[in-house]
């Protein structure tokens, strides 16, 4: 099987550090995630599950924007229902029809959602369910888990990270996923001073396994922010209408008091929202919060049509069987090379690692490996489905990763990619 | 004069009470801001200064989305690029080349800028520019000026607003404006705690008058921060490209290391910007910052137009002599009424007040008796002109202003508006 190069996207990436910091900063950057001499940097066009880089190669995208992408790039009825709203206006002098539209939309298909309100990134919005339940409560802490990713506001990123003081993590207590004794022992140790838990439905850390709630667990979590008084707060910024259409805390079956939504809300369009039960709203009211872009309409027309596509298609069914059938394919392939593929999380955003080799280098080389065949792969962070997805993107995938774990078998020492 | 009438506005506004805290959240919304009664809410379309609401009504704008329409709503040039952009991909899997062309123009324009960074809220780039004062100096206190808006977050908002706790503001210390002997107390009250002073290039606060800086003040600013290693951090998110198209510290002749840009930017589409020192560069990449819709294409190619538009529009200059222009026009009828205007601020985005009144309520009703005539008028921020604003737009608002005022006369301590 061919092999790609990547001369443009490293010219380009080499005029970019000229005038960015880290030449692409932040999740997109190469370093230290990938292997940088064996990836694509800058994107020339894309459609549906595919895109091509700047040296011409095309890929299948398992990152899907890092999660935006959930109907394909370029979805002809979102791109759509936008230019509709663009040409009315976009971001306006006051609000748009279409903000109370999606409101209406939002409450209707989350389960016990009765408000909405939308801003643009999933950090502004649960930078705002903390301030209300601060606010609600009248207490200062807020519960969060170990590796719990939420932002990157310096209490989201926590100490040892740079640019983050101790002062910054004062209002903040972590504690183990799956550890509601943990929590027990918090709410013990300051009574009457912890405001609200936020988690996402289920553990999905960087450089780590994905981790289901165990048994029992999210009922046991209600149970004790009712009885404490305790604002409930689910971020389903990344799990959002991949698990479930009806929130991700719905699908586990328990009942949140606020949830940020962000990534597969509009597929691509940059929107995030916070909604939250009847006796929030009021609460909500109180905390004053805004943007200067937050009212922008097409973002608003694109989420309204997202979401009924969203519906349409079954989205969280169809996203979960195309992942169950790739993983399990990639794990026989796995078997049949004589690796170990362990895969965790939800299969529509499925973490995967070869347990071989525990510096996880052998699973960025069979990563490297799938990407420089045409799997755009990455190897430290869960993947995600999408509804553009077709079984010819599967079966090739699965050539692909054959391939390979063959290229790996071959050079099974090397550092660098075949 | 005929005056306008909001109901369509207000049924759209009482539906949305049902699904969105306040109706409108945030500073699009009518409570406590402007009479609820005599202020459109929701808009149907916007073409270059005006807009037309829901009921039909044509407004001149003089709020321009609180900032981001520069060239006008509908501007074709920018709509054009971005249009470009979309057809190639918006959100990608990967990094734009427009992302790097976008970091050469930035920082080609900008006096000092070496890099550029780019994200949503102008409230992003201003948390970002903290983590890399903190991360560059290790030290914990940033020095802000008392009432001084830089977004949102907690620390920005201040204790007295709801879901602010005392922990947030652990690490901020609020100083007067226009006050380098506070500066210099704080200095020597904290010796080798100050990593970075923050502030807007004048004073912009809501309501109450804006402030221009004394003279040698920013020189002093500087000194002090060059002689105690502090970084000078400057917000020019509301005030950029509107004094001067270097950055509004060239206009008024200081060096910042880190500059913050977003409202002007891209004419409404969603990007900020954090520009700095060649210095900050390596400061900047050590500090891992980030958001799902960062990466968004478009908004960097209308950003790219935008910026070259203003330039051939000789921008700043245009909106500062239409602003000095409205601003003396409206002082005259004033004073031929019997009031005084009082008119602070830079001429492009000025804050004004009828000083008759002290509460301000009778300057309330007079910015609504305008809104109701077809000038959008906001009674408690500083006003934002543009490039699209006309000389029809001068003499028809000026023929409001003073129909307004005489509405303002025959009903001198009324409440309502007539």
């Amino acid at each position: 099987m061919d092999t790609y190069t990547f001369a443009s996207s490293q010219e380009l990436f080499l005029r970019a550090t000229k005038v960015l910091p880290c030449g692409i900063p932040g999740h997109f950057g190469p370093a230290p995630l990938v292997p940088p001499d064996a990836y694509p940097f800058f994107c020339r066009s894309a459609r549906g599950a595919h895109f091509t880089d700047v040296d011409g190669n095309d890929l299948i995208d398992y990152m899907c924007a890092y999660g935006p992408m959930v109907l394909g790039y370029g979805n002809e009825v979102v791109d759509a229902a936008a230019a509709r709203q663009r040409e009315k206006g976009d971001l306006l002098p006051v609000s748009s029809p279409v903000m109370v539209e999606l409101a209406e939309k939002l409450t209707s298909m989350i389960a016990g959602a009765e408000w909405a309100f939308f801003a643009k990134n999933g950090g502004d919005v649960v930078g705002y369910a903390t301030m209300i339940a601060r606010s609600a409560t009248g207490r200062p802490l807020i519960v969060a888990i170990d590796r719990g990713y939420h932002g990157v506001a310096p209490w989201m990123q926590g100490l040892g990270h740079h640019g983050v003081t101790v002062a910054d993590l004062a209002g903040y207590v972590r504690i183990p996923w799956n550890d509601p004794a943990a929590f027990e022992r918090v709410l013990e140790e300051h009574p009457g001073q912890i405001a609200g838990f936020i988690s996402t439905p289920y553990h999905h850390p960087t450089f780590g396994d994905s981790a289901l709630p165990a048994e029992g667990y999210w009922a046991r979590i209600r149970e004790l922010c009712d009885r404490h008084g305790v604002l409930l707060i689910v971020d389903d910024v990344r799990c959002g209408f991949r698990i479930g259409l009806h929130g991700s805390a719905d699908f586990f079956g328990f009942a949140p008091d606020l949830a940020c939504y962000c990534k597969a809300l509009a597929n691509g369009y940059p929107i995030s929202a916070l909604v939250g039960t009847a006796g929030m709203k009021d609460e909500a009211a109180k905390v004053f919060y805004t943007g200067s872009y937050w009212y922008q309409a097409a973002p608003m027309a694109a989420a309204l049509a997202c979401l009924s596509e969203l519906e349409r298609l079954d989205a969280a069914a169809t996203m979960q069987a195309y992942g169950k059938e790739l993983t399990a394919g990639l794990q026989r392939l796995a078997d049949k090379h004589g690796y170990e593929l362990r895969v965790t999380g939800m299969p529509s955003m499925p973490y995967m690692r070869l347990t071989d080799d525990p510096s996880l280098m052998l699973h960025q080389r069979w990563c490297a490996e799938c990407t420089r065949r045409g799997a755009y792969f990455t190897s430290h962070h869960n993947w995600f489905m999408s509804c553009a997805h077709t079984r010819e993107d599967l079966e090739r995938t699965l050539a692909i990763a054959d391939d390979a774990f063959a290229a790996l078998e071959k050079s099974p020492e090397g550092q660098g990619v075949s």
